[in-house]
């Protein structure tokens, strides 16, 4: 048991290689098919969690990359902690602090490593003792793909088809492959539409139910791919997965048109690039940036290539990462953010 | 009967709005599904062909914008003039003369507007006096979307199910609606891959079927706002129809990315436009320019708009066109190619 309620966890946002998107049941966020990913060591989330039980505030407060947040971020934030709270049987308000190591606003999806660490930090300050299956479940609740970033290295997330099915586990650890994620992070404009509304779009594409038929087939083929350490094999279908997402997005009423014209500047080099003999393949979320996946002695050269790209605002690089894991809690808490 | 053999003839490209992408039968060019275009009138291409009964040249030869051609395009182009030889019963040689008014090299898909001028220029050269069906039904033979190109104005190809039934026929005349088409050129360096070679891969996308199955929806949807002059109706299923085309090309195998970045960055203008009240809406065929339709009222601005955008070589404005039509064959043929 925490003696002061509170608990500091770390975790890494993922990239997909086959696609979540879209789900059979969007408040349990039950995805619809099989993904796969894999943590980015370099990139985290640090969130800690503290449960007041002195009446010093009524209800959640929140502060994320040093500003206070309220409104609907909250709302959503509060929500996930109440499934905390049910399963320790209190209802303490909580504050918590969380920050990136990534610049806010980069397009990085963050919700991933912000609901991994949150159910990880909120579950233990509160003194459960959840499996990493548990706790993958439960992380899906905030994020679907959170579920993904508390197990270590390359992680499947099996959908299932309830809650207690429907959870994420590592098929390979870090260290079994040098692969390597170049995240070109293009300069835009846009806002892009959330993913959690982009879910519930997906069923108005009429591509949709093709993509999630053959999803069992990608997925079989990317996870030997990964086991095989065979990165053509990789390349192939990681492209094509991100294509047939985007197929849906692009075709879902209203079309979501996630690309920017530097992605498909990328994404046409990326394509060029491997034919001409460099280890290389593009994969895209819910935003323009573009996850270039290479081997570890390509990085210099993809990361080179990636900067000299017109509209390319930054290169972030990430080996594969580890899992969910808690880290003692700054003493500097108080002092952090508690006072505000 | 057509004393000297020879005979003018001129066609005009089309824009589909609901797109031909994959055949049931690759060798008689017998689409899936069927599409619906407009002509456009700023564009054709004028062709004239004498058969050559002197035994002056043994086998067909084909002049292209003042070029002598050879290889794949003159065997395409015999291929297909056999088809009006075996009709006629003869087997003449023809030199054939063919000029498009538009930029060659620009991406303009000139084959439909090429094949549906040489289809009227060699019939009525040997005598033939084929009705509008035949003709786009000899039409589709040589380019699909050639057969959209002889009847005038708004045109559906009926795709059929064999060579007698699968034509094109006019469900609107170019004066029905102030339609206009603003055809963003893009400079591009990619020569990108041509129609009859994508199509024959349409099938190896898992989301060709989806489309195709629901074409027929499409296609009443668009025959209906273009009979009613609805230009939102129109450009919500225009745009779908593209996106779902391009769906396919990028999610086949090898997968085809049309779009240049410079096509997604007016894309997402278009959009934007419409947003704000501006009547236009894009469609992108086998390449990277970007058709942006509008009504006669917002021209200059929708030009001004694109001439804006970086990237951007030219625009080609266009209202609804006529049919393919003969013409007077030119009186200085010898001058102009007989005696390269």
């Amino acid at each position: 048991m925490n003696p002061e309620y509170t608990a500091t966890a770390l975790a890494h946002p993922n990239i997909a290689f086959i696609k979540y998107w879209g789900n059979r049941n969007d408040a349990l966020r039950l995805a619809l098919n099989d993904s796969l990913s894999m943590n980015l060591a370099a990139l985290h989330t640090r969130t800690t969690v503290r449960f007041l039980l002195d009446g010093s505030q009524a209800s959640d407060t929140l502060v994320l990359n040093g500003r206070a947040i309220q409104g609907d971020a909250l709302v959503r934030v509060s929500g996930f902690l109440n499934l905390v709270r049910q399963r320790a049987g209190v209802d303490w308000p909580a504050h918590i602090i969380s920050d990136n190591n990534f610049p806010t606003g980069a397009g990085i999806a963050s919700s991933a490593a912000a609901f991994a660490a949150l159910a990880l930090a909120a579950s233990a300050a509160l003194g459960l003792h959840l499996t990493e299956k548990e706790l993958s479940i439960l992380a899906r609740r905030g994020s679907g793909s959170a579920c993904r970033s508390i197990p270590a290295g390359f992680v499947a997330w099996h959908a299932g088809v309830e809650d207690g099915d429907s959870y994420a586990e590592t098929i390979a650890p870090p260290s079994h492959w040098n692969l390597v994620d170049c995240v070109a992070v293009i300069q835009s404009a846009h806002k892009p539409v959330g993913s959690t509304a982009g879910h519930t779009l997906a069923g108005t594409s009429l591509l949709q139910a093709a993509r999630v038929a053959d999803a069992p087939r990608r997925a079989a083929l990317c996870r030997q791919a990964i086991l095989d350490r065979d990165f053509e094999a990789l390349a192939v279908v990681t492209e094509l997965d991100s294509n047939l997402m985007h197929a849906v997005m692009q075709t879902s009423t209203p079309p979501l048109l996630y690309w920017e014209p530097q992605s498909v500047e990328i994404m046409k080099s990326v394509m060029r690039w491997r034919q001409e003999g460099l280890p290389v393949c593009y994969t895209l979320d819910a935003g323009p940036n573009v996850h270039v996946l290479t081997l570890s002695d390509s990085v210099d050269e993809v990361e080179q290539r990636l900067r000299a790209v017109d509209g390319v605002a930054e290169v972030l690089v990430s080996a594969p990462g580890g899992a969910a894991r808690l880290e003692p809690s700054p003493k500097d808490l108080e002092m952090k953010g508690f006072n505000q």
